[in-house]
């Protein structure tokens, strides 16, 4: 245990990194660099300095991702329409790659050999930071003191606190909920508590992100979304950056109670776990996103989509984003978003987002061909006995051959 | 076009269809058969009777289908978790092939040589319904007016009534709306009209089956929906019969509007096209089967179902229902429902169709290897390190080899 | 169909499209511009030129697109070991794309208004030449004479030419053969006759391109490959430009008997046909870019790649190459190629090409780690157990809930 | 380590399984039961009785499980064409499944509460057993000794033998070789030595079914393979059960020097490793079947059959056999097999299995469509140009708006 010099750790300013950072330089004997990372999470990350040198850390990153994040991992994503198991957007899984790659550059930086991070041995995080982590820098050594240590308990951790003069105060306050969570630009989740009965009802005031769908306006908000390739540049035609984008998308769906999830889903580590999320404007994202998909992409690119999500999904859950397949998928997503530009309408009221409206300069739709009115040049009804004849002889000749048909 | 003795239409009692029997009579000199279905559309069919007598149609059909349509068609498509394009739950598609399938075995019946449609030559159903027919008698012979006659103006066909002494009443009311509509048991479609430009907004007046989210009740209604092998059989603790579920379900969606969808698709024949869709029962009916089939399912065959899912939904709407390809998707879907079974609680709310529990014996949640407490002995934590190093060695070798990571 | 002005004909030289040239004229009262390519037919283009003088052509394009072809299409298609059906190496299809794009340019040149070419209306190759047609000049019109005229019989062709002073000995010799041929640079094709009949044994002189395994040389030829970014580019040390690289591959292959294929394979059109092949260099090619890929590809992107290829090869075989799903699939495809470098020994004897070695700069196999020696530092035997602990918690639970398991 | 009672050995006789029994006994005082299962591994399995007697062993397991090996897992996996990366027959792999359910059976049938194999913690085989072990008996104790000893190297092997009284003439002859080998009824396979170099040609004297191509008969040997439902059930016209038919195929494929094979394959564990494997019934039974499928199978179910093979390879390769994902796919093979019956007709020849006919009652061949002459009824080339139309109307109105097409 004695050969790490030097360790990076995802440092959040909470208690339990805060510990880490302490049990680090004891168990280890080795210098701890900590990196605190604002994606969004809502929290302000400058304290986490003081902390930090309050526990001697003397190299301390703290960093403002949020451009980064938005831009490079939740749009690429959004291009997919990525929804992992029907229903859950990756507001969790798509912040972690970031977070490894930081870890990993400033490991590289500071000379550090080792990245820690406070992620628990059930979950699908410590895995997702790791295999980010070994993927690039193969060498480097990974500590997870979640599964080394044996501070398994609320009272044995508030013991190490006394004993090693770790501020009680550091504790999150946040943390006083009785649910595990997560934040970031895209998402807050919840885990835990009354959740680990997947037929209890989450409680009104676990959410955080959002009002209640009864809550919300009486009113309905119309909001225009302008896109660029797959992405979204500009909100009821003002222009903005990519994080600028979620939040304001965030706050919107927020205000009008959508985005609210609450699922079991599969684990990679192999277990069921419940899950409530909020993802206010990821889940008017994806929706706009469809919609000017609708309009702009050819059928079989966009089937083809559809047949990759799945898979794109799982690669991200699990943790491959620094990974030769995600790159291959990337590819072929990214190829068909050039012409992904337009305008979407969506109506938000109480829990709903509803396309209402779509309209793109590279729009496919041809109103002279799809009317029910007289024939336009370029479809000749008749055609269509051929194309169907065609179709059918394959059905026809096992008909014809006496093959079961039903 | 003298070849022809006996047709089978599919005759809805309306102007359309009923001018069509005229004209198959007249220029096909031939004896027509009408077949008259109840799959929910929601107008009475006991009706078309005395119009198809009153056109000199001596073998008349007028079937009740519901029972048949949602247990043999709409429950097993479900089972998939079927989306088109991401929105669409195929309401109009599933309903062909029992159409086409009973057109087949009436002609079978009567010794009819042909079937026929008034499905137009630029849709989707005239492809349902003619690959139906073909892959069930290869050898029969298809009329579909719509491509052959000159009938192709509202007046023209006015015209043809006339002359003819069609009443006009035989109109169906509803098609005084500006908009071609078509419903059963599982949704009612609305397309051309305003629509036909994507960027209108659709009007309120327009919707049937639903009110306004704006209009649904201040207060939610729970729900709970019982499944057995991936059906619905219960709703509030009452058995049903799959159409009576249905029924209910679209009763409880309507009133508390859920089910609206608002998309453009693309068509088989190769075009987009705008429609509007209701799909109350429909849109709660997926959301709990996701949610009992989270609980129920295994991870790997829930992940491949979704990976399968998008062709099989393409497989349906493009009209493939008696095929080869759908069966043996069938097989391996319906493989994987045996233990879809329990009970899934749900809130519906102006517009929102939320899950808000599920149970289930066959549950597969194990709360005591979930928890984020003490570890259980199915799973040992240390056990994520080998578990992660391995699943990393692929990228470590790679990373080694100086292969680009990012 | 007087509307046609101008129309650019696919033109081999032979008696078929020599008639076509002539019933072009005729039918069409339209100039005529041909154009013939050499891609590796085997056969001199240049004789074309006055054949198609003599019947009255001005404007006549006679082109060498060897390199193109095998650049552009061939290797491009090899780096998806694209196979259709388990065993054809589409050696038709993949002619077919260029031929059509050539065809619009010359009558964008020419100011022509219509394409034609000599594919009957029940094989796959109309469907190749129109589809790229369309989707590179969406108003182009298309001749096709053999779906149009009344010259159904040979004799009736035979009539026409007499009639029309087309001299017979147009007729290509090759015709002779009882088969329908089709030859490019990387295959010969052979349909009709005897091969008919699917039990039918192809006879000995129906093959031209290979010697019978049995009459090869007793002696086996060892080869070199050496691969750059997924193509061949240099043979036993030597660089070759890409057709040159086919060229040779045929010869060797070719003289060893390798790459005789003989199957039923299922058309587009709907229909099967029974079809002989010969594709002594691809054959060599497909296996060595296997090999030099098993060296050099992550598992997972060579997994997803075997897994999108049947999907790329039946959009090639159905003529979709000029399309957004073949532009996002080679997207995916070639992003994986960047790292497909390096060596392959083969030997090539008696019909077998096997492979027998392989190197690379690029290359994952580290021998450090996959000896059964002892352990290297990069693999703990021990880290083993939790990944398949983690692997099973799945099965273990369903199982320890009594799911079935067999 | 003392909490095991008794534990079931996969024990083959030779040395290393040996060493295993007494290792158990004295590691975890415990008592050992041997299984020794013939699945055509081509050593007698009795003698292992005596050997196991001499050690101590009181329950000993020696079973003939030849036929049930190929007709619940050979066969079912040929159904789907199952070849993994593109090349390798999976004879390792298949028969890990039963193994580790006969392990499972015996031990419910003795009260063990553990198993254990003799796979070394780098390869796939270990996967293998302890997944199905654990699918079958989530509860059981595994024990992997090549993770846990350290008796690593031949020479503390021995030593260990000298110190325990174990006869050194327990070690298996072939072991001698230089190879580390594998054989059962599908395959012998070849690991380590020289292949450790994949450069390295590997020698002539190392295989040891087959013959070499160069070494075999002048004459080829032509064979008739009938099929039921996608098994092979007769050869020549004499009925034989499984085991028979893949027994008497890799006779005359050893003859006739086929079924070699020599690659870079992808171990689950993440590393790559060279093998070399002898398959000849398999080779054979391979092509067959794709040849009988040609004739049988529908279009669109043997693409999408193509489509989930792949998968389904990856599953059974990393050991997944008891699992719900590979019961889904199972049930879709299955599926389409009902109709896969006939008669296919090969030449074998100097490593060369040729498909020369193929025949079948179910076949969907139909020569009067196919054909080259004139329109059989069930065809109008005329249709062919809608069919053309209509396909090419999304990539028309792309082209018409604009986009890129090339």
């Amino acid at each position: 245990m004695s050969d790490v010099k030097k360790v990076v750790l995802a440092y959040s300013g909470g208690l339990d990194t805060s510990v880490i950072v302490k049990w680090l330089q004891e168990t280890y004997n080795c210098e701890v660099v900590t990196f605190t990372a604002d994606i969004g999470q809502g929290e302000e990350v400058e304290p986490a300095r003081a902390k930090a040198q309050a526990l001697g850390v003397k190299e301390i990153y703290i960093e403002d991702l949020r451009e980064e994040f938005v831009r490079d991992y939740v749009f690429p994503m959004f291009r997919a329409n990525t929804i992992y198991e029907g229903e859950y957007l990756l507001g969790t899984s798509i912040a972690r790659p970031l977070i490894a790659k930081r870890l990993i550059e400033i490991a590289n930086e500071t000379g550090a050999d080792a990245i820690s991070h406070g992620a628990t041995g059930k979950g699908n995080d410590q895995v997702r930071f790791e295999l980010g982590g070994y993927a690039l820098k193969p060498g480097v050594k990974v500590i997870a003191p979640w599964r080394e240590w044996d501070l398994t308990s609320r009272e044995k951790l508030m013991a190490y606190c006394e004993e090693h003069n770790i501020p009680v105060d550091f504790s999150n306050k946040k943390k006083k909920s009785p649910y595990s969570m997560d934040a970031n630009l895209l998402h807050i989740s919840y885990e835990g508590g009354i959740l680990e009965d997947p037929w209890a009802e989450a409680e009104e005031d676990m959410w955080r992100w959002s009002v209640s769908p009864e809550a919300a306006p009486e009113q309905p908000t119309y909001v225009e979304l302008t896109f660029e390739k797959g992405d979204i540049v500009a909100i009821d035609g003002e222009a903005h950056k990519p994080h600028e984008v979620l939040e304001k998308l965030n706050k919107l769906g927020g205000d009008n109670g959508i985005g609210r999830l609450d699922i079991v889903e599969n684990r990679y580590v192999g277990m069921k776990s419940r899950g409530c999320y909020e993802t206010p404007g990821g889940t008017i994202m994806l929706r706009a996103h469809r919609a000017i998909e609708s309009l702009t992409l050819d059928r079989e690119e966009a089937h083809l989509k559809d047949q990759l999500m799945p898979k794109y999904a799982e690669v991200i859950y699990n943790g491959y984003w620094w990974s030769p397949e995600r790159r291959m998928l990337q590819a072929a997503i990214d190829e068909t978003q050039k012409n992904v530009c337009g305008v979407v309408r969506m109506k938000l009221y109480k829990g709903n987002a509803t396309v209402v409206g779509r309209k793109s300069e590279q729009s496919l739709f041809d109103e002279s061909i799809a009317t029910f009115e007289d024939d336009a040049g370029a479809y000749n009804q008749k055609d269509a006995e051929g194309f169907i004849k065609l179709n059918a002889l394959r059905l026809r000749i096992a008909a014809g051959k006496g093959r079961q048909q039903s």
